[in-house]
């Protein structure tokens, strides 16, 4: 029976699972796959320290070392980042090798490169580990729903977004706090600055986007909104309109061209995305045949990840074996233009404290008005200190009417300051 | 560039969903699968009704046009049941076709013969639409998850059944009531047996267990039980318990072999099942890598239905034009037991009517004790003649003990009636 070398690229936590996880199931590759499988070669950046995870002879500090190797067919990359990770892709590539990634930084921004290098070559290159984890999502929507145009994706991209949040929604924590218990749980990283302000969320929703509408959508395209301005007294109001705030990542193929945002949102409490706790993800689809669809699971972790690695990992060696690697490459088709935020209709909550006199709120209001902005929802609170604090939902609004609005109630003198803007789903 | 011709066998809800889709997205499919489409024929049992939906020079009533037209590539069988279509899927096989099939009836019967021929005569055979209709769930299971070894399977996979169990709990609906409101509003047909008897149910835990677990389970394998002796009485239980009613589809990998079947089923109102509500269908699966993940979505129905066919039929497209056909057949490459219903573990609920005097508690206790069952629960409440009715839950038990122990429960002259047994999750 003909055996397949593999080489890993990176043996951190997501490598160290790929390499476990491909020793678990190597007995019965044959049968899943009709090839054999040897793990070969493991790319470290540390040889002293990773000898202590795995037999010295499979380590390797040289990238070229594996590239230059013939026998090995096939490539997981799992060290993340920019550079080293495209220039050592790109020549696998060239050397005819196929290349699993969970690389979003790389995708996102480097996308079509890459896969056009890997169909130049013949080569596959798989990447579903790279959005949501270890939810099955590139998969389905390249293939079961193909069928679909694809309108609407909504979705949770990033578990330490979640999990903070989650713990502000239930136990009533402020951001900091929920930080850093995030933190100490291993949820959050030292620098949470990706997952924190929504980038990570971002380059999933570039790659997503992109398979859904058949048109290439990259990070630099995406709105981002992180988590850290919201705080508990966001989470309370939201309560008190029947909602939760979520992370979400929002992707739209509309007449105009693409939206693709992070952002917060105000959801109702009721809709299954609210019901997403802690590190959890969920990704919702709509199609024009299959209506709603959800995926749900870990988007992140040591054997999730490893999950979906080893799921493309066992499609290649099918590939392999028939003859037909590069069946399923690049589906971005179409060029549909990406809209400018402003130009994105959304509902927003907004919280202000304003002077506690007559007229005050008239004065808002024909403020809201000359810009075009609806108010569908208003709860007023008198504050202590003579001042009120107002929580205003608007009606569905274009961004740049909104913002216009928003900078001439700043301006104004009755106006203490706007606490909050969050959009409302 | 290559044209593939198209049969479609059936044009009732699900053939004609799949003839409007494949003609909607015909311009796209050369950018989707590389090659072009045709909808050459369509059998139908009834020429001049048909005539209504689609062009007379499309149509035909004698299958045998089709399976010998060696023009045509693909047969898309939607026409149900199990004779004629097992005997056209075998010749179309023989003639070297592929086919694409929604029918969960032959498939959990036969499907280890049909894909059998499939392999033998080099065709790919698809039935995404089989399982929980619209939710990409066979695909996911056989590439994505294929790194793991799945241990659970659980799920609601009829939404005729889960539509009557909303009204019930949102309505306060008897089982009747509910069965009329779904057959006026289409989702239960006029002869609800399969539904409402859990067959239907448990044509698609068997073929996704094989799946799943890599060994044969066919429908006579699985253990089926309906909801048509659920009532208001036990949705109000189990409500005060904390519990939703779903009918669940079951499947497990045991140490001791493989466990499928179809139940009632008391679950915790905070499950994400429990959240599944009218006609959608959702199934949570375990593995060993990713964890618990779900698919949600639309288990039957025109359009969803027609997504998952078209899906596969893109596939076999690509197949066809990467010459790979055969690429994915069966992955059933072990032979585990099934076990009998009496050796599964559960917990159960069960309402029963006693004499209201001293000592009945005990002597019920009692029974329960020389059969090995724990009580977890009891709920008392008096009626007002005479007898109490006792709500009891048990700790797990092995089906074999509690149907001991309800056998001598049922022969006792202090107990009334035996209202109802559920398993608890």
């Amino acid at each position: 029976m003909k055996k397949v070398k593999i080489a890993i690229l990176g043996l951190g936590t997501v490598g160290s699972g790929v390499y476990k996880l491909l020793e678990r199931r190597k007995q019965e590759m044959p049968s899943k796959a009709g090839v054999e499988i040897e793990i070969a070669k493991i790319l470290v950046r540390n040889l002293e320290k990773a000898e202590k995870k795995v037999g010295r002879e499979l380590l390797t500090d040289d990238w070229r070392e594996i590239v230059e190797d013939e026998s090995i067919s096939v490539i997981i990359e799992v060290m993340g980042g920019m550079e080293p990770a495209c220039t050592i892709i790109m020549e696998a590539f060239r050397a005819g090798k196929h290349v699993v990634s969970a690389n979003k930084d790389l995708i996102a921004s480097r996308g079509k490169e890459l896969l056009e290098a890997a169909k130049d070559n013949g080569c596959d290159f798989l990447f579903e580990a790279a959005v949501a984890g270890g939810i099955p999502i590139l998969r389905p929507m390249k293939q079961c729903l193909a069928g679909n145009e694809i309108s609407d994706i909504m979705g949770i991209f990033n578990g330490t977004t979640n999990f903070i949040l989650t713990k502000m929604t239930d136990d009533g924590m402020e951001f900091e706090d929920a930080l850093r218990v995030a933190k100490e749980l291993g949820y959050a990283e030292a620098d949470p600055t990706a997952d924190v302000e929504g980038y990570d969320a971002g380059r999933k929703v570039a790659i997503l986007a992109s398979i859904a509408f058949h048109s290439r959508v990259v990070f630099e395209d995406v709105y981002t909104e992180g988590i850290s301005k919201i705080n508990a007294k966001d989470i309370q109001y939201a309560k008190e309109l029947g909602c939760d705030i979520k992370l979400l990542g929002v992707a739209k193929n509309t007449d105009n061209g693409i939206e693709a945002r992070v952002h917060p949102m105000l959801i109702p409490s009721g809709h299954p995305l609210a019901s997403v706790k802690d590190a959890f993800n969920a990704v919702f689809v709509h199609g024009d045949a299959v209506d709603d669809a959800m995926f749900y699971g870990r988007g992140a972790g040591e054997m999730p990840t490893a999950s979906a690695i080893v799921g493309d990992v066992i499609d290649i060696l099918r590939d392999i074996e028939w003859g037909c690697c590069g069946r399923i490459g690049c589906s971005c088709y179409r060029e549909l233009p990406v809209k400018a935020i402003g130009d994105v209709e959304s509902k927003y909550f907004m919280r202000l404290h304003a002077e506690d006199k007559p007229g005050v709120l008239a004065t808002i209001a024909g403020v809201f008005g000359n810009n075009a902005v609806s108010i569908s929802k208003l709860i007023q609170k008198n504050t202590q200190d003579g001042f009120a604090e107002l929580a205003i939902v608007t009606d569905l609004v274009k961004e740049y009417h909104f913002r216009d609005a928003v900078t001439v109630l700043g301006g104004m003198s009755v106006i203490q300051k706007i606490s909050s803007i969050i959009r409302v789903l």
